[in-house]
This record gives C-alpha cells, sequence and structure tokens, in this order.
C-alpha cells in the first residue's frame, strides 16, 4: 500500500472508479470568496501574488478551510510562463491579461533556461501548500498549454477566435513552431520541478481549443501536449498528468489518444453520452458542470450535477465544472454541489 | 424536370450529391470587397442599408458580378429581427452591435405581431436581388436562430462565452421562454416571406451554440429550431431550410436529428472523419474551410479544401467555410478558391 492510499482524487487520475467522484472546483481560490478578495486587496500586482509564496500558499488553501474539496490547486497564473521567458505581462482592472503581441524577433529573444529558476517562487509555494494540506487531499499543479499560451503571446490578450495567432502560425509557421518548441521545453521543465516539489498531479489547461481545424488542432494542440507529457516521463516515470482541452468537442477523441494524459477534463458542451462512443471504456474524466448552474443555485443544479454523476458513473470520474467558477457565485451554492457530490443530500 | 434544375446549390440541399461542390462564402457580401466598401461608405448606418432595398439588393449581388459563385445570400443582419420587435439597435464602429439589454418588463412590450410589414424593405430586396440573378444561381435568405438573437437581447452585444444570456435564461425561465416564443413566431412568419418574396432556401444561423451544455442546447437551440422549421412547412410544404449550429460540435448529432433542417452547416472544429459516423448517411453538410485559411491563402489553404471535397465527397455537399470571411482577406484568394472548388486548378 502507497502513501496516496487515501488520495482519492489521485486515485482516480490513476484509473480508479469511486463509488462517489472526488471534487475539485477550477478557479476554487479565487474571487468568489470573500476572503480571496481581502487578501488580494492587500496585494498591489496579480502577479505579485502568485510570486509571494506565504500568500500564494495562503490563498491555495483558503477554499479548503471552507469546503470539503478533495484537492488543492496551486494558485497562480497560466502567464507567469511567458512572464518568465521574458515577455512583459500586465494585467487590467478586471484581472484580464495585456501583453505586447511577440513578433518574429521577440520570439528569438525569449529566455526558456532559466524557466525553473524564475519561478523558484512557485515551487516554494507547492512546498508550503504541501506542508499545510490534509494527507489525504491531492495537490495539482499546473501550467497553461503551449497554443494556449501562444493565444496571449501573439495576441497579447484572451481572445474568442484566437485570429491573431492562428494568423500568425499560418503565415510564419516557422517561428510559430519555435515558439511552441520553448514553450514545450519551458513548460516540461516547470511541471518537473512542480512534481518534485510536491504536486501530486499536474494538470495542462488548453483554454483555447477551439476554432481550429483537425490539421491544426493535431499540430498544435496534440503534438505539443504529448512532447511535454513524455518530456515529463522521462524524468518521472508515471508522472500522472489531466489534460484540459476546454471546447475541444468532437477533436475529444483525437486528444484522447494522441496526448497519452492519463485524465482528459471535460467542458460543459461535451454531452454524458457522447464520452461513451467517443473515449475508450474506463478512460478517466473530469467535468463537467456549467459554471452558471452553480451560480444560479438550487433544483436546477442539483438535478444536472446528478445527471453528470450518473453518466460518469461507470468510468473513473473527478467532479468539476466544465470551466471556471465566476466571481458572482453564492458561496452557499458550492457548500451545497460539494453535499450532492459526496452523496450527503 | 422542375425550373431548380439548373441550381446546383439548391438541388444539393434537397439530397442530390454533385460532381464537384456547388459554393457559396459565408458574409461574401461584405468588408473585403472594395466595391462593398465604397458603397457602405455611402450611407450612414447599416441598418439604413440593410433597409433600402436598392442598395442591398446591389450588394447582395457585388460577389456574385466578381466571382462564380454558385449562390446570393441576401444582405441583411440577424438583428433585423430586434430592430423589428422594437429593441433599438446600434452598431460600433466596427460594426459590432450594441443594444440596450432586456429585462423581463421589456420582453413583455416587444411587437411581435407586425414583423413583416415592418421588414418589408428586406423583402423588397429579395425581389430585386431575384430579378436580377441568373437563373441558376441559388437565392439564399436567412434570419439568427432564436438562442442566438437571444443573447444580443438579453447581453446587448456578441459575447464569447454567452453569460448575460445564459444567466437570464437561468434565472428568469419563464419570461426567457416568453423571448423564445415570440422570436419563434417572428423568425417563422419572417422566413416564410422570405420563401414567397423569392428566397429559394433558407438559413439559421446559430453562431453562438457553445457552451451550452446539452440540456440547455436541447431546451434553447434543438427545440426552438424545429419549430421554426415546422412552422415554416406547414405554410410552405417542404420549403429547403439549412441549419448552421456553429461550434455545436458534439452536439451537432442531436443538431441533425432534432430539428428537422435539410442541410448541416459545418465550423471548422468538426472534423471530416467525425461527420461519417455522426450524422446519418448521406445527409447533406456545408462547410468548413477555416476562414483564416482563406486570409493566408496559397498552398496551405488548397491542400485543405481539397481534403475537404475529398472528405465529404461521399454526400451531397455545399463547400463554404466554417465561419464568415474577414475583412483583410485578399480577392484574390476568394477567386483562387473557387476555382479549386469547381475542379478548375
Amino acid at each position: 500500500m502507497s502513501s496516496n492510499d487515501g488520495k482519492l482524487l489521485l486515485r482516480t487520475v490513476r484509473g480508479e472508479r469511486q463509488d462517489r467522484p472526488p471534487i475539485w472546483i477550477m478557479r476554487q481560490a479565487g474571487r468568489y470568496l470573500p476572503e480571496y478578495r481581502e487578501l488580494r486587496a492587500s496585494v498591489s500586482g496579480f502577479l505579485e501574488l502568485c510570486y509571494t509564496p506565504s500568500l500564494a500558499a495562503e490563498v491555495t488553501l483558503q477554499p479548503l478551510r471552507r469546503f470539503d474539496l478533495d484537492a488543492a490547486i496551486l494558485f497562480s497564473d497560466i502567464l507567469v510562463i511567458p512572464d518568465a521567458l521574458g515577455q512583459k505581462v500586465g494585467f487590467e482592472a478586471g484581472e484580464g491579461p495585456l501583453l505586447t503581441p511577440l513578433d518574429e524577433a521577440a520570439i528569438a529573444r525569449l529566455s526558456p533556461d532559466v524557466i525553473v529558476e524564475r519561478l523558484a517562487p512557485v515551487l516554494e509555494t507547492i512546498e508550503r501548500v504541501r506542508a499545510g494540506l490534509a494527507s489525504d487531499r491531492t495537490l495539482i499543479g499546473f501550467c497553461g498549454s503551449p497554443w494556449t499560451v501562444a493565444t496571449y503571446m501573439l495576441g497579447g490578450r484572451g481572445s474568442s477566435d484566437q485570429a491573431a495567432a492562428r494568423l500568425f502560425a499560418l503565415r510564419h509557421s516557422e517561428a510559430f513552431a519555435a515558439l511552441i518548441d520553448i514553450l514545450i521545453r519551458a513548460s516540461t521543465a516547470y511541471l518537473v520541478a512542480q512534481l518534485k516539489a510536491g504536486a501530486d498531479v499536474v494538470q495542462l489547461f488548453e483554454s483555447w481549443a477551439q476554432n481550429l481545424d483537425e490539421r491544426a488542432f493535431d499540430e498544435y494542440v496534440v503534438g505539443s501536449t504529448r512532447r511535454i507529457v513524455e518530456g515529463i516521463r522521462a524524468e518521472i516515470p508515471g508522472a500522472p498528468i489531466i489534460g484540459f482541452p476546454r471546447a475541444a468537442a468532437a477533436l475529444l477523441p483525437r486528444y484522447v489518444a494522441g496526448t497519452g494524459v492519463d485524465l482528459v477534463g471535460l467542458d460543459q458542451a461535451v454531452p454524458l453520452g457522447f464520452v461513451k462512443g467517443a473515449l475508450p471504456p474506463n478512460f478517466p474524466v473530469q467535468g463537467n458542470l456549467d459554471p452558471l448552474r452553480l451560480a444560479v443555485g438550487g433544483d436546477q443544479m442539483a438535478r444536472r450535477a446528478e445527471e453528470i454523476i450518473a453518466g460518469f458513473g461507470d468510468r473513473p470520474h473527478v467532479f468539476n465544472l466544465g470551466h471556471g467558477i465566476i466571481p458572482e457565485t453564492p458561496v452557499e451554492h458550492v457548500a451545497a454541489l460539494i453535499e450532492i457530490v459526496k452523496g450527503r443530500r
């Protein structure tokens, strides 16, 4: 018996079905929590918060003090990688990121080899969280997947159509490939360091997987994710890895077959029945309650949560939202959802 | 033999496979055309252009004067329905719409019964286009689908996550159902009038189908589209109808099975092989070249276009983009794409 036996979420990622799914919530450490808002107000910059281990560890643990969640997820941001590579990252008032879009010359000036050194404060945060977390709770590390991070680096901000990055990739395919290579190397080193610092599992967030045709998806998303997964496992054999290709939809089977992740996150647009035909039997999944159902709460939320639990009842399943919790979500709704998932209601 | 025999596109919608797919391009009458930009500059408001039959007919026909396209699509906007219902519709400089979001009281004040009367200029545009269009070219009418139009009416603008409308639907389900009912009645009457005025086929644009879970998709998208299809066919038996649920992805099979449309439009994120398993054999499809591949042009565009033609070669197929053409697209790329699709290159 290993020391991980008590960690329901980690065991689920490893392919073990539970009687009731373990649960965590994307952005569970965030603005819907009054204690987060209070702490956030004491720090001027968002990245300053990410880079201050004592505060980032406290924020990471806040939701677990309040709720019976099965996992903590490192409080950080997918844009610490561009920041550590030397691209200036700012945030608007609503915390939306703003970068100066890279051109070909700026890509050549990025510094991929010092990433772990520059992100040492994040690794210290993980050590602190590990020390403060109960032994039966899973600690999740993460980074953004190369394509998603590239959409910000090339487009300067979040974009629903990712047009700037998609055009750059078609017009400047060599510079784009160089950028993706840099991101693969940086992400691999960063996630290996997170696992060595104490993360039980790491998640790759591919937040902008939509709008790519299958050729682009295979190249930008599947290929780069596979190289990170292989790179991590070359250093840490069997390292548990979650992939979350948001809105990949009909391309999900390619992602699962091509990347080597252990568990795939599903956004709310994936119908429960689709998974049966599209993914291998017993392949672990995570998701997929619409975060707006949680924000509104009540019977409609409870009904859909129960449907999801039943729908994925035949395979390893980690309960989660289909996307991040929204700031106006009442904390009582989160508590109610956890009771439903734990079968106590 | 009917008088429609020469209309390749209409025959494809009716289920007849062609040796080479007919082609039209979403937003083919638009800002990438210098002649459009010139005419647009002569009119102050965007809706004024939509409501001036002589000008709207000219804009509709412009791309067919320049290119060997198989269809004209009415130049109009999906927001003429809110406008005709009495909700003020404005447009920003980049032509992005701006509305004052409806609340429950404002929904009750909408006027669905005068829609055809108020949209008489659009019907006159169709008559003028019909008169100016070669008899072997198909004329496509259209409107926005109720859910998509509701996202603008409730959110005030285009939104990549449609959060305002999705929250309204969950929080105020009766008022939301009343709004959808109004949009179903208005859209049905409007499309029937378009067909009677001379449109050969009508397309329902569901531009914001993503982010809905299957329950919401069934209710907001599938149910409302089915009622419009049934309503049109009660007036005009066998009326040919295209549905385009953009980004519906894994929910496409539900849309096809549940709505009764004759042909389904596919965005570029739908992999070619997915259609084989997910849609009935021989079910007609439209799409699905990434508009950014057209904007960039060259070999990568040609290769993907040929893949799409081959991939859908076993069923009736209308070639199109996966979304609207973008304004910076060179007109030479459009000409080159048409040559490829027509097999002349």
